[in-house]
Parts: C-alpha cells; sequence; structure tokens
C-alpha cells in the first residue's frame, strides 16, 4: 500500500504541513532533508504557488554588473541577479556586461507582446469552418468585449485564424498587463468560446487548446508572432575594445557566424545565437518567472554586422520571453528581493525587467562567442604558439 | 563611474564575501536581501558552482507521488520533489501519478545516451572536406584514444559527419557516466582536435562548436539523434479508470490528440506532447541539474493506442533528457537532500534519475491532457447541461 | 573559346532559330536531337516563356478519373491529365479516384487565397524599424493604392510584419485573380516600397526580398499563412467499402496514421500525407505550371477520423498550391488542351483547377497508405500466408 | 454513369490506344486534344512509365551555357537544357553561367550518395524495440546480404535507427547506382523485413514506411544525411568581375546574404539560397527525372565568404538531390537527347549528371541574388539615379 502525503483540510500551506511532510518523507525515503527545512520564506505565502509545500530548494545566487542599458523602460546600470549551479555562467555574463558597458551600453526594446490561449473549433466540413472564420471576424468586438470581461488586465488584441482539414484553429492574442498571463488568457478566451458557442451554435465543439499556443513549447509560430515579449537588444562595439577585451576581431567574429549559421540550419536548430537560455534561466530562477518558460523563451534570432568604422553590431531578437513583475512567483521572498533589486517589482515593471533580461543575453551571447572563437578560430601557428 | 561588485583574491566563496556583495547592492539599488541571506547552503561548497556567490533564491518545493515505476534502475514508488511557483503544477502532476499508480505504473526506460560537442573544420573546398572526413573514419580509433584520455568518465561513442561547403561538421557523442558532462566532452573534443590539426595539417581552422552540438537550444538533430538520455515512459491505462479518475474516455483523448497533432504540426512545435517541461524544470530545480538544459529537455514526442480491451495505451519519448546525478549541482545543500529522497545521488544513478524524470513527465501529460478535455471538448448539449 | 548559343536579335522565337540552336548543340556535343525538334508548339507562343527556345521536352501524358468532385468551383466527374514518367503513378491515383467516386464524391473547397514579396527595410535601430511598422499599418491604404496601380489583377489583402534586429520584414499579400501571380506582385511591391522610400526617408535601404516570401521554397510559414491557394479535400469513405476495394479496414489506417506521424515529426517533415508531390507535379506539368513551385505546393497536412458508423473521414489541406488558369505557361498548345479538358483554361477558373488538384491529391493518398497498409501491416502468420 | 477510360487488355501502350483515349476524352469533355497527339516518341516505350498512356506534353525546352564545370565527372564546357515555361528562367541561368565561366568555372562535388526506405517495426514495448535495434546492428551483414539479394545495383550501406515509444524506425541507406532507385530499395528493404519477420519472430509487425524516408517530401532528416547525392558546388568570383558584370559588390552581397539569413529563419524556410528549385525542376523535366522529387531536392545550405583579395567565395549544397542516368524516364525520346547533350546518358553517369545540376543551381542562385541587389540595396539617390 502507498503511504499518502500528508494533507491538511483547514490550511495546507502552513510550516507545520511542510514540515509534516518532510518528516513523512524522511521516513519513508529514510533520508534527512535538513537543508530543505531551512528556508526564511513565509509557507502561508506560497498559496498559489505551490501544493504539498514542504520547504524550498536553495539556489545559489550570484551577482553580475553593472550593465549599462539605454532602454525605453530600463535605463542606466543594473546589477542583475544570476541563481544558477553553472560554473562560469556568472563570470562569463559580466564578462559581457563589461565589455558592452566600455561599449557604451545595450539598445534594448520589446516590439511586440502577446499571450496566447488557442482553441480549435470542429466542423462538419472545412466550408462550415470557413464560414465560422468569417463570422468570428465580423463579430471580433463583440468577442473582445466578451473575453475582457474576466479580466482587469487582459486585453484582446486579435485572433488569429489557421485553417486545416474541417477544423479552424483559432490564436486568441491578448496584452495581459505585468502578469506574463496564461491563466489570464486560458479563462478569458473560454468564457468567450462558451459565449461562441451560444451564439455561433453550428460550432459542433472546441477544446480550448488545439495546440497552436504552444504553451511550454517552442514553435516556429512562437517565433513568428511572439509569445510573451518580443525583446530586441543591440550594441555596437568597437572594434580595438572587441580586440583587447575578447580577443577577437569583428571580421573573425563574423566569419565565424557565417560558419554556424550553417550549422544551425542543418542541425535545425531553433536558436542562432549562442546560450541566450543560461541568462535567462538564471534570471528566471532569482526574479521568480515561470521557469519552465525557458521552454518558450530559448529561442532566438541573432544578426551582426560590421560598419564604415570597423564597429561591430550585433543584435539578438528574443521573440517569445515570457517575463511578469507582478502575480506568480514575483512575490515570494527571494524573488521579490530580487525584483527590487532591479527595481522592477510589481506594476508597470514588466517591461523593464524584460529589457534588462534582453539586455544580460546579449552580454552572454558576447562573451561565449568570443571565448569559443578566441580559443579556437585560429590557423595552425597562432595556436601552438599560443598552447606553449 | 561604474561601482565593482566586490570580490576577493583569497577566497571569494564566503559567507562574509556573499554578505559584503549583498550590502553592497542594498547600497547601490537602495533594497534590503534580507531573505536572500537567509540560506543554510555552505557558502565554500558552490565554488565551481556559481561566481560572486550572494546568497540563495528559495524555490518553494512540493511533494507529489508516489509514482509507481518499472524502471530498469528506477523500481518501486518514489515521492519527488519539485520546486516551483507555478500554482497547480504539483497537484497536477500528482493526479497524474494516482492515475498511473492505479493502472499499475509506468514503464520507463533509456534507450539511448550521447552527450555533444561539434567542432567544424574549415578546406580549401569540399573536396578536402570529403577527405578529411575519410581520414577521421579510419582514424577513429586514435581520436578515441585521445579523446578519453582527459577524463576518466567520457567515453566516446561515435563522430558524426555532417558536409556543407567546404566545411566538415562533426559531431563528437561520449557517454558522460553520472555527469551531463557538457564541460567533460568539451575539453575532451578540444584535446581530439588538437591532435587532429597536428596530425592532419590539410585541415586549415577549426572551431570548437560549429552550432551542431546545440547546446542550451533545441534542434531537430536533436530530437533524432539524442542529447543527454533519450528516455521513453509507457503506460497502459484502462478506459475504465481513465473516465472514473479523470472524467475522459480513451477514445475521446485519441480523437483530440489526432486534431492536436495537426495543430502542432501547422505551429511547427518541437513537443507533441502537452507540458513536459513543467514536470521536468520542476525537478532539475529540485535536483541541481542545469536548468538550462530545459531549453534541449523540453521537446518530446507522444505516442497513443487504444488495445482491443479498450485500454489507452500511451507513450512520451524525451530525446533530450540532460541529467546528472553528480558533478553540477548535485552535491549543493537542498539539491542533494531531493536526490537523496530519489536514491538518486553519486555514482551509478544518473539513469535511475533519468527513469524518474520520465515516469513523471508521463504523469503530467496524462493529467493536463485529461483535463483539456473533460472541460472542453463536449458537444453543446452536454456543456450547458454541466454548466448549469 | 566557348562557343556562344546562336542568337537572333530580330526575333528569336522562331522555329528557324530553334533549329539553330538545336543544331548547333549537335555539333557541340556531337548528338542528334531528332525528338527534341519534333513539336507541334508554335515556337512564336513560347516568347514570354522561355529564352533560348530550342525545341520540346515531350513528358508522357495519362489520363485518370473520373474523379468525382464536389468542389464549389469544380463539381461533377473530371478527367484528369497527368503528365509524368514515373510508373504506376497514374494507376495508382486512378485507383483512389475509383475509391472515392464510389463513396460519393471528395469535398473540396479552397479556403485562404494569397501571393507574396517580402521586402525588408533596414533602420538604424530596432525603434526606428517599430515605428515604421505602425506608419506603414498607418498608411495601409496609401500603400495599397500605389501597389494595386501597377496591375489589373492584384490586389493587396494586407502586409504582415516581422521584427528581428533592426530590420523590418514586410510581407506583402496580395490575390492575383488567375495567374500565379508572382511577378505581379513583385512589380507591385517594387512600386510600393519605391513610394514608401520617398514617403519615409528613414527607411535607409530595403531589398525587394529579405526572404519571407520563401518562392520555390517550403517554409514553416507558408503553411501558416498560405502561399497560393490553401486547399482542402475532404472525403468520408465506408469502411466496408475502403476495406473490399483498398483492403484495409479504417481502424488499421487510421492506427498505421499515428505511428507514421511519430516518424514524420522526428524526421522533421514538412508534410504528414504520403505523397501529394506526385500528383502535384503530374499535373502541374500537363497543365503548363509553374512546375518549380512544387518546393512549396508540396507541403500538405492530413487528418483522419472514424465516425460512428465506421466510416474513414479523410482530409489534406494543401496550404501553399500555386496554381493559374491563365498567364504563365498555360497557353501553350497542350497545356491549353489538358486545361480545357478540365474546363479550366483562362479567365474565372483558377479556383476550380485549385479544386480539382485538390481532389486528386487525396486520391493519391487514399490509394498509396492503403497499398502500403495492405502489403506490410500484417502479423506473421497473415503475411507469410499471402506470400504462398 | 461514369464513362471509363479505354483500356486495353493486350497492350495498351500503342499509338492506337492513346488516340482511343483522346477521342474518349474530346468527346467527354468537349474538347479538342490535337497538340496532345502530335508527339514523336515511341508509345511503346512508355510502358513502365506511365499508364493511360494518352500522348505527351510539350515542354518548351531552352539552351544555356556553355557553363565551365571542374567537376570529379563532369569537367569542361556543358551546355544545359532546360525545359520550362517560366519566362527569364533560362536567361538569368544563362547570365550566372557566364560568370562562372569568366571566374574559371564551378567546382562540383557528390560528397554523398544514399536512397532509402524507412520501416517501422512495433513492439510490447521501448525495451523490446531498444533490444530489437542491437539485434538489426548485429546482424547487419546478414540482413546486408539479404537486402542486396533483390537487385543487381542497389548495395546497403548502412541502416539508421530511430526510437520512440514502442516503435524502432529503421532507415535502409542504399547506393543504388546510376538509378534513382526508390523502387529498387523498397523492394529490396521488404526482402530484408520479411527475413527480420521470420528470424526476429518478436517483432509484432512492421510497414515498409514509418515515414521516415520522407519520398516526396522534404524533410530535415533528408538535409542532415542526404537523400539521393549530397552535391556541394562552389565558386570563387573575383570582385571586380561580379561588379562590372552583375552590378554588385562582394560585400553588399554578403550584407544582404546576413539579412536574408535572418529572414529565412524566421520564416522557417527549408533553403537558405534563393532559388534552387527554378533549375533543378528544369533540367529535371527535360531530362527524364522524376519531377515530384523537386519537393525534397529544393533543399539547399548557402556559404558565402570574402577572401582576403575580395573575391567572393560562394557554395551551395544540396542535401538531397535525387537523379538518374539510368532507368525511370531517362531513356524516354527527349529525354534522352538531352541527357545524350550533357554526355550523361546510361551507365556510369549519374554523378557527372548531378554535378551538371549542382554547378548549374550555382550559376542561378548568383544571377537571382545579385539581380534582386542590384536593383534594390541602394540608398535613396542611387535609386533614383538610376531609375531616371
Amino acid at each position: 500500500m502507498s503511504a499518502s502525503i500528508p494533507r491538511s483540510k483547514v490550511n495546507d500551506h502552513t510550516p507545520e504541513m511542510a514540515q509534516a511532510r518532510r518528516q513523512f518523507v524522511e521516513q519513508q525515503t529514510n533520508t534527512c532533508l535538513s537543508h530543505v527545512g531551512r528556508y526564511s520564506l513565509p509557507a502561508e505565502e506560497t498559496m498559489g504557488n505551490i501544493e504539498h509545500f514542504t520547504g524550498a530548494a536553495q539556489v545559489p545566487l550570484g551577482l553580475t554588473g553593472p550593465i549599462l542599458i539605454d532602454g525605453e523602460h530600463a535605463k542606466g546600470e543594473f546589477y542583475v541577479p544570476m541563481a544558477t549551479t553553472e560554473g562560469t555562467l556568472v563570470a562569463s555574463y559580466n564578462r559581457g556586461m563589461r565589455l558592452l558597458r566600455e561599449s557604451g551600453g545595450v539598445k534594448v526594446s520589446v516590439v511586440d507582446d502577446a499571450m496566447q490561449r488557442a482553441p480549435v473549433f470542429a466542423f462538419n466540413d472545412a466550408r462550415e469552418a470557413r464560414e465560422f472564420g468569417v463570422w468570428v471576424q465580423d463579430n471580433f468586438s463583440e468577442i473582445k468585449k466578451i473575453a475582457e470581461g474576466s479580466t482587469r488586465s487582459g486585453k484582446l488584441r486579435n485572433i488569429e485564424q489557421y485553417a486545416a482539414a474541417r477544423m479552424l484553429y483559432l490564436r486568441f492574442n491578448f496584452t495581459t498587463g505585468d502578469a506574463a498571463g496564461q491563466n489570464m488568457v486560458s479563462k478569458a478566451t473560454y468564457i468567450a468560446c462558451e459565449w461562441i458557442k451560444e451564439n455561433y451554435p453550428q460550432a459542433l465543439k472546441y477544446t480550448l487548446s488545439g495546440a497552436m499556443d504552444t504553451d511550454k513549447k517552442h514553435s516556429q509560430l512562437n517565433t513568428l508572432h511572439t509569445r510573451g515579449k518580443r525583446v530586441i537588444a543591440e550594441a555596437t562595439i568597437p572594434g580595438d575594445l572587441l580586440k583587447s577585451l575578447m580577443g577577437v576581431s569583428p571580421d573573425a567574429l563574423l566569419k565565424m557566424r557565417a560558419i554556424s549559421q550553417v550549422g544551425n540550419f542543418m542541425a535545425g536548430s531553433i536558436n542562432t545565437g549562442a546560450h541566450s537560455a543560461n541568462g535567462i534561466t538564471a534570471i528566471f530562477i532569482a526574479t521568480g518567472q515561470d521557469v519552465a518558460n525557458v521552454a518558450e523563451s530559448s529561442a532566438a534570432v541573432t544578426y551582426a554586422d560590421i560598419d564604415d568604422h570597423g564597429n561591430y553590431y550585433i543584435a539578438i531578437t528574443i521573440p517569445s520571453l515570457i517575463v511578469a513583475s507582478y502575480g506568480g512567483g514575483t512575490a515570494l521572498a527571494t524573488q521579490r528581493e530580487c525584483l527590487e533589486m532591479l527595481g522592477c517589482y510589481g506594476k508597470g515593471k514588466v517591461y523593464k525587467l524584460a529589457e534588462i533580461i534582453g539586455a544580460t543575453v546579449l552580454a552572454g551571447e558576447l562573451s561565449l562567442s568570443s571565448a569559443i572563437l578566441a580559443g579556437d578560430w585560429v590557423d595552425s601557428h597562432e595556436k601552438h604558439g599560443r598552447n606553449r
């Protein structure tokens, strides 16, 4: 017989229940959870964030920066907290931040913003589905009113339509204020769909997700049409600075890029950059984001050029950065402190946070790609020389 | 002028240095990091895991299970720790675990194992690159010896070759024991490449990554040829149990799948399942994995069938699950406790851990897909009936 | 010294010039082009279709049908000409057409229609590009007027926007009447872009294709947003008819589909069906389409279901079928005859042609997938039995 | 009642039967097929190439060249026949050939060669499938012997394995001599599978295609592992020649490439070049290839660089060029003449043909990308200047 995890019917988010569960599992597995129980976050505040609250994972936190940002919301220098267990990650980002700082900083912009729920409606045939599509367009303002009735901050921006067989796949795009908004848009879309069903009875049936929202999954669709924030970080690095700080020339970096793009393409990779997931994940853990969204947020598109003065222009576009400065895990003890350290806690701060993450990611790209290159992309003699 | 983060030349991983950094950033940003400083993990043990150690993020930990597993390494019931801030995640996985337990458990198998570093070599033309490919094949055993000389547990399994233009992209596949192994294979591949350069001087230049290892990035190549462990979790759910516990029939689930697969395909999604990233991320944080590998590990392939007795067979294949029971963050305070809770700490445990994660992911798939369906995939009358 | 291909400055599209070129190449290559010179198409009519006209390739033409079509434009029975050199192709499609005829025919619908040219505009930074995007939206009606000024039948439907780095990629979607329209939309978009440059001087530079039109190339974007016509062909096959004519049951076909979808997904295939390119290519050659568009037109999405009466519903969605009933090669000698055979020559016929192709493709899908299954998907005993 | 297409039980491939079918369809559709009936290819020779032979499509044939090729099989100058109805195609390729000729020619190489059939085997669970994979490896030489017993020219090179759920997807790679080989490998694989079934009875069932051969469909797998020939065409264009002949500088072309690669990536395109499908299709029609293979053959990877002397190096890699110099449509009247014109008819010529096609494709890439650039990638003043 399996032993059941202890559970309180009165209040399950208490230090006592957490302790009871630790004792239970210690007994069941003959282990000792002494560190897991040494947390300072108030147990009751985890309600809505976790069930069967048992303690806390302690993830080492490192500090990087300052990174100099020329955003529309984040302006000036920032110290960026990163929670990770991967050695060199913090050092590497920090090194990139120095380069960017000495280059005059990162320009970063949020150029699009959308969170989706994508129901699918089934019909008797493709024509009925097509007809429904026309109706949805014609009734958009009514659908919008209904959908937005369930939420204070969610706004229905538009509804994409994708047709296949006798189905019509809709993709509701919302802006969601300072929250990541997945739950908000699910509820709003559900209410809209129920209204549609009453007002368009030919819709035989629908399901709230037809897999075109691609939640917790990368998709090309996300790269095209944005999920979360579409963030573009740009910088222009003086050629001699790149050379002196990173040991590589703009030209060599650009040549390596061309070769890497071929490898990327053959591999069918979803990211033409180096390792944006590293920085995103570390900040996500530190600041209470839904870390599973690294699945979507790890896609990226890079672009580089050398200008007439020999400067290296580099940009990284993150098409699906899913972030929140409010809701989710943002109010938890250490998470909130880390957001506050960035001036990004609470209402009206989500774009600022997105910009800081975008800028940080660019720092990491420059650092790693230079490192790979400085070590390897050399002809035989240079190489042997350095190795001796 | 930017203020620099405090740094010790003697020993940077001390509580004192962490405190100095907290004070520094508190001052710089006018904030209070009281929770970030309340950690129990020994500061000195974070060396190799983080730089600029400043404190810890506390991520709420919930308990799920027991999940009944029929693995080759994990056998019996397990309580699975999940660190997350996303409400309902733990409850949802727990619900799926119950279904699986009552169905007789999850069969889970690791069917492949490989960690890559993928250098690229450039030549004068495609023919020289092709010739080099032949040489690499002919000299594989020598290259293997060289590569393995730098590591105790890394074994060079094979070298894939991909040709484009005048480049030859190699993809070194290692098994890496109980470690995730990214650093180990980088070093081993570097040493092998240096040896190659000496012994094959026509190789004009190489770079250690030609972007076909797709580290911290999903790629189709990873789905095809595995990165980390390829884990397959399978279960057969009695039809009436599915109906009674989840409120859906096998036939309805299968029909929804077919519709979702079309949506998935049009979206260009990398995962035909529901949300494997959720479970993987939560266990990764809890057990000290490199969480940025969610980028690769979030890919999945699902398959379902109904047998002659009306049972629902479901399988999820995770082609790139990157896990370690040793090295990385596995020895940290809470992380180690969580691994111990699973009987997965240390040497010889990595497959067991991979199996437990695979099984957990399957629980989450069943839970979410049933939930979506039970709520939505209903014809008008049933729906209105339930809503009243 | 290379000998130059003969060329007339007066009129290059004459039988004499064709003969001169044949003689020239016969001499140069020591061959005899007797068949290449035996064509009946009037040489002068190839102007606009080919340069250096030298003769004709004779591609064998087979006849299939009748296929019974319930389209919105194609109604009734059609005999479909197919030009191919691949044995069994005609027989296979013909077999599928019989099945469909006995099942009551194919319902086929064109659900979307768009031809693209996708210029890219470059700016100093991402914000300027974003600002330009707003301007494009605000000035859409003016841009539309300008673009449509250069063409009688091209209508600018909408302009998609995709942002990356400091670029804004636009995707102009036109309807193009009965022509495939690639040239028409190039010209119209060029004129629009030139107007934009004059009226939006901050646009530093643009190029007429930023590679998001994906002409002569498949892309996920085409699958999502249609290039050419989006055609959906559907049919419901009685279970016993499927069994008696094709030797397979609906259930077996559906089970094989599920297994194939997994293979498709792992392979990263752009078509979840069997071989739509076969039928499309054969009709394209016969009817004077731009056959290189098979690159785009070969993408497809299939979906199948079994209804309560055991009937097999199957649909194929061709998201990028590029066809013309007017312009291009449609007026050439044999090509026009083949279009006339279908009642699809000239103005107002393009949707009819698209429907006939879609229906034909469905016939081929049913035929091949049944054939694969009937031969193979059998347990050991059945197999050996049949083989003896 | 549907009228049936006339069919002879004695000999269906005769001029009389073709005429009977023409008369039949003329009557049924009230049309006149006078040109379709004016063919010179011997009707009886179409047996094996088409069923219901009815006549021929006449596709205009243009001549390009000479193209100067430095292949391993094709050496010297070639006049390339192209069958198309798309105006400017021949002129554009011809222009690129001139540039290449003046640059010293194209170096082209076939670097890989494989044709696939990819059966799938199903088991009770993933472990059985894994075990089967080991058995297949262990018994490769026996399987090879069996498979090769059914064919004179097919050689089984290797068997790839892909695992998902309880299935094992095998991918048999053959070399197929001078034939494209799809039928040859189907038969050989079928025989091997039947042998496997007898000798490995635990294989519950198999189907001859599990959709990982991706015949007549592009897949990422084809790009990675080659389907048909992997052909790489390379050239180095002197910078001033590029400027004088095409009106563009190497630097401008390279900059446009970088921007296009971003567009390509966002679109999810399968080809980073301009329009390889155009040249491939036109030669395929002219030389009796299976034109539907444009679906696979239209994938391509391009790469460019500028060397120290300002020369533009460009390479295009066609990973799945499916060609034959023997079998299929190669022996038909005009098709054979076109092959002979290239010195590519019959045994031992397939690599030569592949090289010629690869070289031609490169000519088209240079021509189109220069044309796009010369017309558009200019700042306002230059543009207006040229337009006046």
